[in-house]
């Protein structure tokens, strides 16, 4: 045991992922000079013009600050803690976030410096909030580096969630995960990096096939990339002012198979892929995760039928497409669910505290943690009939340890703590209640769309600037499971 | 073990606390007799007219029904098992509302019988949210019988909760009381009538000083009385259409002192009558009780002091009296908090969740649970970095049973989850958002007035009748303790 933190391996760790961001803002620049050529002549930053010298000055940048970290802790005891790792996924995320802003704030597109930090924090924690108020009038370039933080953000979920998390035993991760790692932190290096790399491969199969089915819909290539990062990051960044309420039924439906198929454990995906499809359709998470869907659609979908006289396919895909993007917390929309009478946007809304399953790249609470807490209190009840009987909490048939429902209604409640603390403090800064409702339980769970001013036909852009990193904090806090950056202000974290 | 049930001690208790109401009933139709005489010679139902013919009325069906439900079951077997103590407390409320909304619905004051079952429902279960649009208009008779069903709800309440709720186990309510009773529910019966006594001397004392008390402050007898009721109940009915908010500052003082005693374990009263003033002041519960009123009303007080410029003195009895007020779930009203800044009725609606001490009169979730969800949420942080230590929660420098700690997250739990799937039904029948969301938790923690168009400045006549149902059944399920009541729901319960 060290009694102090090895900071070396943590800086280390951050350089190298500095590094990959240079690379993929490289990757941004070359697709500018690409679509946006013909102003690429004049140099030029803080004016609205190219995105392609504001990527590339931003990749330079980054490069040299992440190869300056990488070479002074080159010669590093490369065995890691606990503590180290949290460290390593807290900042990770707010770093890539500020170096990753920089291109937005340079191109002069973003009025101020916090509201590309917002963009870009609400792209790498895959939410999809937006202070743009004409998406369409960004050059091509700034627009694939906002899609790509999405997808950048959506892969490191999935090696967090079933690789780190698991093992930092966050918020009873370490139950979700199909086969569950070995014991310490320090032998798992070569399983993380097996485990991410095969679920890396379906991520990337299942955007590619995104991007070729949404081409036979005839979307334009660049379109159908940005939208297949954002829809398997769930994400919900789209190149498009109206989202993808314009798009053909066709378009539409693909995206809500991809937005279903992002929501799920991608173990499972690796499990049907290699024949195990017994066992995906055993699966509990899995079953509540589409009967939640199904019987939603179901209720809004009669309701909005029967009460607003629309065309029954129209209705239903509208109302599938919803429930989809908010329970996967994707965050695209077709239609204003507002105008829907208010009990079914009410019940849309109880969909933000459900979240993707776990081991996807769906934020929220999880529908494995939702399937715990209702398996819980009904025991509850059994409980109290049988006091003296040991009725322990099942799931896929195995007894879970009464530690991990612990944790995991431990988890729930400071979720709907932080909520409403959350709108409180919203309200403070002068959003309306509903607003600020809304404005909580979706960055929190990144979702993206929102309740009253921030609205699914709404953005982010006339909130004040106290709000915006108030929020950002809070997509934080939501990705990384809470308890992730909450360990850190615990006086113990910092102690011996 | 018996397999099937003792209906017939069931019924015999339910008898036996009708025949108690009927004498209540009886009482009242005196006070009208000698308030309202001049009215009393003409016979009169259903027209508006004296209280007397509808409590006398009232008070003989009541008593017939009571006693011919106590003789049929007189020959009973006196032992009662657990799941007929749950019965027993269930439909206790439930009948002794029926029963009670009779005089209000024959005398004509309230337009129907529905409106009549939810100001007695709300009146037993001490929540306070009338559907009364003139108070005032009613004869004496009729807000003495109001007024004192607020009373009988809160002695029912003392003795629920600190004799027979820990006995069955309830919402960790075993943990709660100061001295723990013996294990088995049918050796209890002497200890749980002697602590109803003593406890009950306690509530009558009280109801007696704070009589005195605004007498002092030149407030009519009458009024003293019903306010005395409604404050040891931490009820809320008013005699006056404005509440508490035209009487003297001094009178004012003395309804929040006698709230903050209403909301204080009684237990801890005892202590302190009987000069364990140590044990008092050490006691946690009742520390972060005063701690919360004390740090709510300075800050909404100071800021509302900046912000609105009005005379000091004025401005802290009016944020003092609403937070004592909301935190004790009494529901007197001074000021409308409504048009104060919105973060400021914000703030106070965070303490609808709140709710009294334990052992008190007051509803909601009660601050000893709070106390475990603070205690248990910052322990979980120390859990993560030590994965291996068994580190319990510890109340007043007593170690929690792991399991208990798990029923009162689990009680919470479910509190939140009744509440928001609450607001989604209200807003289905009609309410707006915002009242939805005050109406839901403002019955589920027997409050009374709430957010939006029920404000506290506004009555709840405009509801649809399904909504005054659906509060109802809120008010009882809060008052209940949830698991009393959602037990009976439970199909476990029934078999065997």
């Amino acid at each position: 045991m060290r009694s102090a933190f090895n900071y070396r391996i943590v800086l280390h760790i951050l350089s190298f992922l500095l590094i990959i961001e240079a690379v993929a803002l490289f990757i941004s620049a070359g697709i500018a000079a690409l679509y946006d050529s013909v102003q690429i002549q004049r140099f030029d930053l803080f004016n609205q013009g190219t995105g392609f010298w504001p990527l590339l000055f931003s990749a330079f940048i980054t490069l040299f600050v992440g190869f300056i970290g990488w070479g002074i802790t080159f010669r590093v005891n490369k065995s890691i803690t606990k503590k180290e790792g949290y460290l390593v996924v807290a900042f990770s995320w707010v770093l890539i976030s500020l170096f990753g802003s920089l291109p937005f704030y340079l191109s002069g597109y973003f009025p101020s410096f916090t509201d590309a930090f917002f963009e870009t924090m609400s792209g790498f924690t895959t939410t999809g909030a937006s202070i743009l108020t004409d998406i369409e009038s960004l050059p091509k370039g700034l627009l694939f580096w906002r899609s790509l933080t999405h997808w950048i953000g959506g892969m490191g979920i999935i090696v967090l969630s079933l690789a780190i998390l698991p093992l930092l035993g966050i918020g009873g991760m370490q139950l979700f995960v199909a086969e569950s790692p070995g014991p310490t932190f320090d032998k798992i290096h070569p399983k993380v990096k097996e485990t991410a790399k095969r679920l890396w491969a379906i991520y990337v199969l299942f955007t590619f096939l995104e991007v070729v089915l949404l081409m036979f819909g005839k979307m334009p290539f660049f379109d159908a990339l940005c939208h297949a990062f954002a829809t398997m990051a769930t994400g919900g960044f789209s190149t498009q002012n109206a989202s993808i309420a314009n798009y053909s039924a066709y378009i539409q439906y693909v995206i809500i198979l991809f937005m279903i198929l992002a929501g799920t454990n991608f173990s499972l995906h690796f499990y049907f892929l290699t024949g195990k499809v017994k066992q995906v359709l055993k699966n509990e998470e899995f079953r509540l995760y589409l009967g939640i869907i199904f019987i939603t659609t179901v209720v809004i979908g009669l309701g909005l039928f029967f009460q607003m006289d629309l065309n029954a396919e129209l209705v239903f895909r509208n109302t599938l497409f919803q429930v989809v993007s908010i329970i996967t917390t994707t965050g695209f929309v077709t239609t204003n669910y507002l105008v829907w009478p208010p009990v079914f946007w009410m019940i849309l809304f109880l969909l933000f505290f459900v979240g993707g399953s776990a081991g996807s790249t769906g934020g929220g609470v999880k529908v494995t943690r939702i399937l715990l807490l209702i398996k819980n209190s009904l025991l509850e009840l059994r409980r109290l009939i049988h006091p003296n009987a040991i009725i322990p909490v099942r799931l896929n048939n195995k007894p879970v340890a009464q530690n991990i429902v612990f944790v995991v209604i431990s988890f729930f409640l400071i979720y709907i703590t932080i909520f409403a603390f959350g709108a409180v403090a919203l309200v403070g800064m002068g959003l309306d209640f509903t607003s600020a409702i809304g404005a909580s339980a979706s960055s929190l769970g990144n979702i993206g769309p929102a309740l009253g001013s921030v609205g699914p036909v709404e953005n982010y852009a006339h909130l004040p600037n106290s709000a915006k990193w108030f929020l950002s904090f809070l997509m934080l806090l939501g990705r990384l499971e809470l308890f992730t950056v909450l360990i850190i202000f615990s006086p113990t974290f910092w102690y011996k």
